[in-house]
């Protein structure tokens, strides 16, 4: 990868190091010099490495280790061919004959593609840590890894770790347009483009690769879902060659590049009268096209499909269906090993509110069920966690209980498009761990979200996870410093989806912060009580919405009520929520599979955090809690503006404990987050009470 | 004037005429060939001008006869400095000897300023039309005013018509950006700039000249208020050219060019560390400038400011008041005899919605009713009509009645930002009239708007009216044709407050329509009912708001209830209104004289249709009307809609009376109107029956 000799090593690294990282640029690829204690053993083992076999991506690993360790140590190691001393690093794949007699035959068996080992071996003759993997990707994992355990101070004694992801695709997706912007990004514009081209520089893009690679991600579509004009033109061959060259860095760390394409590119940019999936000279256009992005990117991943949702073109248009329009696609990717990953976020977005019939968290399950088993082998359908819109509380997708033969991508959001859009503190990987954790019951007992993407229930050859970016040009990344953990723990998530957030949080706030215990254990339980904070003075019992339309930040509790969004919570002064039952309502809960449907359907079972999505109750109604839903409203709306007091409490304990640039700008973003969490908590509460008359029970303050 | 050499008069004049006019550019200009009864009679009179005194205003005139008579009758008249047959029209001011023996004293001393006399001289050696005026622009006038007789088939024996306007300013506000946006336009770009740059083509220009001319305005600010950076240098030598041309093309229509300036201008172009009204260095930097623009267009009508209003620059800033602000401005420009006009329009709009006491309707009388006495002779307050702003209703601004020692300009809004954008039929004249014939007892009973804005109540030297324009590029003008009346009716009451709708609306349709009884009929009752109808379906009672913010279009009825504007209704389950009564409420009502005051403070005599501006009351409310509030919000909902398809039924019905051209294009915006009121019924009906729970007596469809 020509671009890494930019980077000059050791002092240099160090120096810049110290410089961005006030500002949080180096996220948790900080490798903050270690503590006086861990420094005479790590160097022991580290000051020499020995590897000896060429690629890019070992290239990188090589790279990595040697910034990370002097970093950490103050020396930088030396890179050998043979041993010179007792200790030393050994890095490279399986292949290597220097590890033949050192790794057995059933651990070389059991690891996967992608997966990797990090396992000290004694002998008396020469010890060595040895990071190894099936394939070079997994030999940069293990070097990720292995600088995981050094910053997090872990013995190296003994070390015999084994990984193998559990999700064969990790996907990011960005949302990036080519003037800059970013669709719901609140950090910054975009890294990739400017004026409507890619970027000449960037560094940022390599340095973005790292983060991503050093937590396991694998695969990114570098622009927005919603292609427009411009980025129509990417798959030209006036723009595949600057696309060539983003891939190209991507590639030095095992990250696989897609685009996200527009349906109607046949008549746009080739210069057809249709773009009808079964349309013979579609077909070949398409085929041809594959053709010209694979001469310019022969590991190009594939096409991202946002096809008839939200006004983009689509298969619709002829007639067809879905099936047709991603097959049509696929069938063009074949030959090159591509993939189709197409998108179920499809609704009528014309919706009339005055029609209660309709119901949109039906559409996913509705367009897309009738035709399981329809899809070819290199299609996957990419699924929002939840059947509205990213929100604070929805119910999981029944569609991933519902598909049994298609393959299946879990789509989540990073960036907090109506989490606090990085203004407010919403650590997002709880409610990850909820949704991954559901279980669909689609065949028996433990067919959990995450099992189901991953592809072993039903046999997929593909799956995983994606998620849209929160990254931009923002010198910290994520606007919010706090935020950078989101990426940080959907990366280690889609890796392995049984990580405890616990653990996740521990090392993330360890890698950042240090590995001071006040330290760790104050930003972690803060991390952990977020999302519950940011829903307690938010919408509230999983009704969603009420926010304020296009931009979707702060309060508005009629903002999408009589709106063609179909996102309605139907309040009137007797109660509130959406009757989705099959008894009575849209019949939405039907589309679970037994467990889960009836415990949603009845009220005696229906969880409370979940109750408006599924019922529509009088204030009066009293919640398994025993508070009744306008006491639930009030009580939670001021228990969550004092939580978020307490938020930034936790964090003003941490002054002189974090260097004052971070701890400055992460306080600033906290005290506006309990300025704001009070508009809504005092917008919603006026409302409700305004509109029901009721009296809170312990006489607060409601305008 | 130059400029009017490129006119081609006559057959190219009729022939441009026929093309622009299906689409209607000509607005009520068409000056449509006449029928042939009426043409022997007025060939007569018109064949022949007598005009011997020579003015850029009289040319205009002269030009617009020519033009006009010539369309009208087919033939071009001859204009001589003496008569060579018996009837002839005469055209010039009270100076002329020619007039010396025809005028009497009595009829010479009476006429104004810009008054004019239209009279028929019949003598046995000669028979005359004389249009005279104690100046051309009277003389203008008259010609106007004649060819409208022409136009709208009157008798030409025995004319004696003696016009004066009862106000010194008749002027426009243009809300229009350098960058060719119009702030609240709804037709389209400027005619004055692109591109921040002032337009060379100015043919829309002087036909914009025409039509304020034709209906009597005498003044145009033409950029707008909010001066933002480029337009804060159109008072610098580098823009200052091209604002004279502009103001040259309105000279030759006796209009008077003002600018809007941006009161930290001393800060932003002159360099200055401060813009404090009472700094030397400020006043004299304003002096000079005065000089400057005064060097460039002799006759500069003056600046007209928004200052310390919705995050403007102004005296607070520097800890003075508004006429501190004021006269320092007026000190600068009255050597050149230049005017401050200066905005009223100030009010907190930082308002916390919590707040109950603070009452933006109460902040223009606060403002501005303690500083009265303290303006200079040449500084004009701009009031608009009402406290809050432009909404289809509202009360009286009571600044009108409270200033007594201060000169006073009424402001209205001829563009429709809140009442419906062009887009539905809503003829301003019915509201303005009740406006301007507003008692505010100021001096005893009659003490009417239209009276005190004058000057004749408190005896001002300068007042009367200014209006946003509602004109852009669009070909018609203003986007709905018919929208061309209201600029049409303002500048009519402007000039004569007295005026009825009625005669105005008549006049306009048969300028526009020709004289067809049914075709004037019609259109004059569309006119007059639409704006009662528009009220219907939108916002009940008086209480406003309810649009959807920013843009202002469409139904939202909590669109301003949590904002920081001050614009709330306060609407619960049990009642609606703001309370803006002396003795319970915000004290509003005691900003109006005894009379006024009194009425609106009592339930009993408070008009229905203010009740919910005045005051909070229960659903069940019974109405002077004898409805409850609710059904009275029920019933007129769904009779605005019924209305609103009359409407467009009425228009209908002229299907082959109107060219088919206007016909559709005015039948497509009465049908959106249809649609879009439903939109408005729909949801204030559903909102307040969720929130009332009370039903329809009716039993109609509520959602």
């Amino acid at each position: 990868m020509k671009s890494m000799n930019n980077i000059k090593w050791h002092e240099s690294t160090m120096s810049k190091a110290a410089e961005w990282s006030d500002e949080g640029y180096e996220a948790w690829l900080r490798f903050d010099p270690l503590a006086k204690s861990e420094l005479e053993v790590y160097t022991d083992w580290c000051s020499e490495i020995i590897l000896s076999e060429q690629s890019v991506i070992l290239q990188a690993a090589r790279a990595e280790l040697i910034r990370g360790i002097a970093s950490m140590l103050g020396r930088k190691p030396m890179v050998k061919a043979k041993p010179s001393k007792p200790r030393y690093l050994f890095v490279g794949t399986l292949d290597c004959a220097e590890l033949e007699g050192l790794i057995d035959k059933k651990t070389r068996e059991s690891l996967q593609e992608e997966g990797y080992l990090i396992k000290t071996v004694e002998n008396p003759e020469g010890s060595c840590i040895v990071l190894t993997g099936q394939t070079d990707k997994g030999v940069l994992y293990a070097a990720f890894h292995f600088l995981r355990l050094l910053q997090t101070g872990q013995s190296l004694n003994g070390l015999s770790i084994k990984e193998t992801p559990r999700n064969r695709l990790r996907m990011i997706n960005q949302w990036d347009n080519m003037d800059g912007s970013i669709e719901r990004g609140y950090a910054g514009k975009s890294i990739f483009y400017k004026n409507n081209k890619i970027v000449t520089n960037v560094k940022r893009i390599q340095d973005y690769a790292r983060m991503m690679a050093s937590v396991g991600l694998n695969a990114i579509a570098i622009n927005n879902v919603n292609v427009h004009d411009v980025e129509t033109k990417l798959i030209t061959s006036e723009l595949l060659p600057y696309v060539a060259r983003v891939a190209d860095i991507f590639r030095a760390y095992g990250i696989t590049l897609y685009l996200s394409i527009n349906f109607a590119s046949p008549i746009q940019i080739g210069g057809l009268q249709t773009a009808d999936p079964l349309d013979p000279l579609v077909k070949q256009w398409w085929a041809d096209k594959a053709s010209e992005v694979y001469r310019h990117i022969p590991d190009f991943g594939g096409f991202l499909v946002k096809a008839d949702s939200e006004y983009r073109p689509g298969p619709f248009t002829y007639g067809r269906d879905h099936a047709d329009g991603a097959n049509m696609l696929a069938d063009a990717l074949e030959a090159f090993g591509g993939l189709v990953i197409w998108r179920c976020f499809v609704y009528n977005c014309q919706q009339d509110w005055r029609d209660r019939s309709t119901d949109r968290a039906r559409a996913a399950y509705d367009h897309f069920c009738p035709l399981d088993g329809r899809f070819c082998d290199n299609v996957i359908l990419q699924i929002k966690n939840g059947p509205m819109d990213f929100q604070v509380r929805e119910p999981v997708s029944p569609l991933f209980g519902g598909l049994r033969h298609t393959n299946q991508l879990l789509e989540l959001q990073i960036t907090q498009e109506y989490t606090g859009q990085q203004r407010h503190l919403c650590y997002l990987v709880p409610q990850w761990k909820e949704i991954i954790g559901f279980d669909t019951h689609a065949s028996g007992e433990d067919s959990t979200v995450a099992r189901i993407v991953e592809g072993s229930i039903h046999g997929r050859p593909y799956g995983g996870f994606a998620a849209v970016s929160n990254i931009g040009d923002d010198t910290n990344w994520t606007g919010h410093l706090l935020a950078q953990a989101n990426f940080y723990g959907y990366g280690r998530l889609a890796w392995n989806p049984e990580l405890s957030s616990e653990q996740i949080t521990e090392d993330w706030v360890r890698l950042t912060f240090g590995n001071d215990k006040t330290v760790m254990e104050t930003i972690s339980r803060m991390l952990l009580d977020s999302r519950t904070i940011y829903e307690n003075y938010t919408s509230p019992l999983g009704i969603g919405w009420m926010v304020n339309p296009g931009h979707h930040y702060g309060p508005n509790v009629d903002g999408y009520e009589y709106s063609k969004w179909g996102t309605y919570h139907f309040a009137d002064l007797l109660g509130i929520g959406v009757d989705r039952t099959e008894s009575t309502g849209t019949g939405y809960t039907g589309q679970y599979h037994d467990i889960p449907s009836a415990r949603y359907e009845s009220l005696h079972t229906c969880p409370d955090e979940l109750l408006l999505f599924f019922h529509h109750v009088p204030y009066t109604h009293k919640l398994h809690s025993g508070k009744t839903v306008i006491q639930h409203i009030y009580d939670s709306h001021f228990e969550g503006v004092e939580q978020a007091g307490e938020l930034m409490q936790s964090w003003a304990s941490l002054k002189g404990k974090v260097d004052d640039t971070r701890f400055t700008h992460v306080l600033s973003r906290l005290e506006e987050q309990v300025r704001h969490a009070k508009e809504w908590r005092d917008m919603i509460n006026t409302y409700f009470y305004r509109k029901s008359g009721i009296p809170d029970e312990r006489n607060r303050t409601i305008y």
